[in-house]
């Protein structure tokens, strides 16, 4: 991830396009590309869903590559490391959803008894 | 980032959560967890959003932690390696936006002349 | 609509919030509200989605309220009529979709033979 | 709008498509079209949103038609009138955001002091 981190910033440098990536804008393309990626989604069903054909799943891909590229792109305009980020969320969530008490049932961390 | 994919398996299967997550259901968590990273930055000024305090930094961070791991858990289901995707992405984008052409410009590609 | 428009202008007038809605961030509040309403549908089946609870409407219906809001806030500002651009946009999707020739399929309007 | 609902329900019922138009997945098309919208203004900045070019704003109508006929769609098939929604919300962010307290300050409602 430092790796692509560091060549998505050179992308950005060669084009001089850092005037425009502040993590404000970024959010917003994050937005928007993870909804190119859903677009894809949104008249399947769920079955569907999980064996897509081998054209579907490569547009599909792009659509991953893009959310990751901006991805990668805000982390480093924030300073953060994202690694980091989602392995101290998955953490706490080990906390807030204790595999014994939530097995096979999905509520918000708050409702379960 | 394998290793994040791995991880996020064990969770997934220890609480066996997998009945719920389809990919269909994985892009639209992908989304929300996507739009609270967002709601951070919806009333700031892009100056502000380049130099969020450390509180405020923390949180997004979080979100950022949950948006890679939605990420990882629809790439495990789709069977796409997101970093792949990405390189592979990024080297596209090369040859859409050459820097010599696009210098300090964004357009969309088919849009410069 | 035109009523609507009126009155969530005047809420933002007596707020001097003039200054924050910019359509800019109009656009990623509108992003962030949708977002929360689809939150109540991301782990339910089509099925149901058909047939909510009671305090799972209630829910839902205030997460519609928020999108129109803001809806209705950014047309106020762009100086669109959103119902002109809903009928407008409906006459279109006929010619995109004819009835006879689309019947039952659902496929983006350059897919069908 | 009854009538624009109306309308919609006869657009979707002489292509059959009501088997597609579950709640869930015109959620997930609703986030879709907004995001359309978003693209729009990812790159501008905030003033330059306020005076969109001619062409641009018609590009951002049609936009906007499409989230306002997904909105139309999915109240359609949840029974909600989105109206009523809007009129009930903005009386609560009333109380939320009393105008006396909060003028010129955006922050959340349990923020203020």
């Amino acid at each position: 991830m430092e790796d692509l981190i560091k060549r998505v910033r050179e992308f950005r440098q060669e084009r001089d396009w850092g005037q425009y990536h502040s993590p404000k804008n970024l959010v917003i393309a994050l937005m928007v590309e993870t909804a190119e990626l859903a677009e894809h989604f949104q008249w399947l069903t769920e079955e569907q869903s999980c064996s897509l054909q081998p054209d579907k799943l490569a547009e599909v891909q792009e659509e991953i590559g893009d959310v990751l590229i901006y991805l990668a792109n805000l982390c480093d305009r924030l300073g953060i490391d994202p690694m980091s980020a989602a392995y101290e969320k998955l953490e706490k969530n080990k906390g807030k959803y204790p595999a014994a008490k939530v097995q096979g049932k999905y509520l918000k961390y708050n409702q379960y008894k």
